[in-house]
């Protein structure tokens, strides 16, 4: 009688991928076994291969499997702009949305003292010999506007200011093509807080 | 200058799997790297010995890495009785919502002239055998109640009544905790022509 049960096995691991059921991680696999074959052994292969492989930018701290990411080694980017972002993913939306043409620094994570994440976690000791040694014109904090976010962007610019590198913080208000009424209050505050002047 | 890039290697590798879009393709890549890399190796693993190893039961065509899958290989289940299915999500539905103690049938598919599914691409002639042959004391038809179900189940049953077995097919109408109101019209109206005396 069979001991084991391989289609049961991969049910439950793929379980460990974000937003995956019971249901979804069934028909997953079952998917997989049944019409993508293919598709599902060049997935495990890349997936084995990446997590083997993957670090740290050496320089920004980005996700890559080579010394350094191919935002950093593209010789054609700014290195004098540095936008600071918390995740990976974040600087994926940047690159997808904007002309952004500087580097980047990503923090994997924000600094929350009740978590146990302070500065060096960070790699803000690694940021702030950057700003001392770089040569920077501005760097762009783009922190999510949390409260672990608005204080790491404190922190970051403290950094700044002692090595006279000039900081900005992208900015925060009414989501272009939403409605002032279904905006949160602390939203249309901010934005209030922060108006632009439109006199010439 | 890095020529590879792994990290979007995989995120694009994970959209092979149903229903992953690039977002959640995205969320998923970076979830394992940053937050689960043991995870995903057990994950990468196990999705490359199923995807090798998991073939067709040499008895009822579910899926099974052994010549046998676990529920044909049970002494303790009734081999006299066969609850015919189209697909291993089936039988999952029926094992987890039922007590029937009987064998399956996986046809993996459905009679589908137009795509070019006959008989032997569902293992038809396979299925005679067992009824010519195996003695059985029923055949519980449980094909979709789609056209293609429909006819499949109507083949069985030409096959079934040549073998003099009993067959029957799992009862279609108002699902329990449905309302009248919100059923269908097809499946009322089989709902009527289904319908069970109460008389004592």
């Amino acid at each position: 009688m069979p001991g084991t049960d391989l289609v049961q096995e991969l049910i439950e691991a793929l379980r460990c991928l974000p937003g995956v059921g019971p249901k979804t991680a069934q028909r997953m696999a079952l998917h997989l076994l049944e019409r993508n074959r293919e598709g599902g052994k060049h997935l495990s292969d890349i997936m084995r291969l990446a997590l083997e492989k993957v670090g740290r930018c050496n320089s920004c701290r980005n996700l890559t499997e080579h010394e350094e990411c191919s935002i950093c080694a593209n010789h054609h980017r700014d290195k004098t702009l540095i936008c600071i972002v918390e995740t990976p993913a974040d600087v994926i939306a940047i690159e997808q949305a904007t002309q952004f043409s500087g580097l980047y620094f990503v923090l994997m994570g924000r600094l929350s003292p009740l978590d146990g994440i302070g500065p060096e976690d960070l790699g803000l000791d690694h940021l702030q010999q950057k700003l001392a040694t770089d040569n920077l014109k501005e760097i762009i904090i783009a922190t999510n506007p949390t409260v672990e976010g608005e204080a790491t962007a404190f922190y970051i610019q403290k950094l700044a200011a002692r090595e006279n590198v000039p900081v900005s913080r992208i900015a925060h208000g009414v989501p272009i093509g939403g409605e002032l009424e279904y905006t949160n209050a602390s939203t249309l505050a901010h934005a209030f807080g922060s108006r632009l002047s439109m006199t010439e």
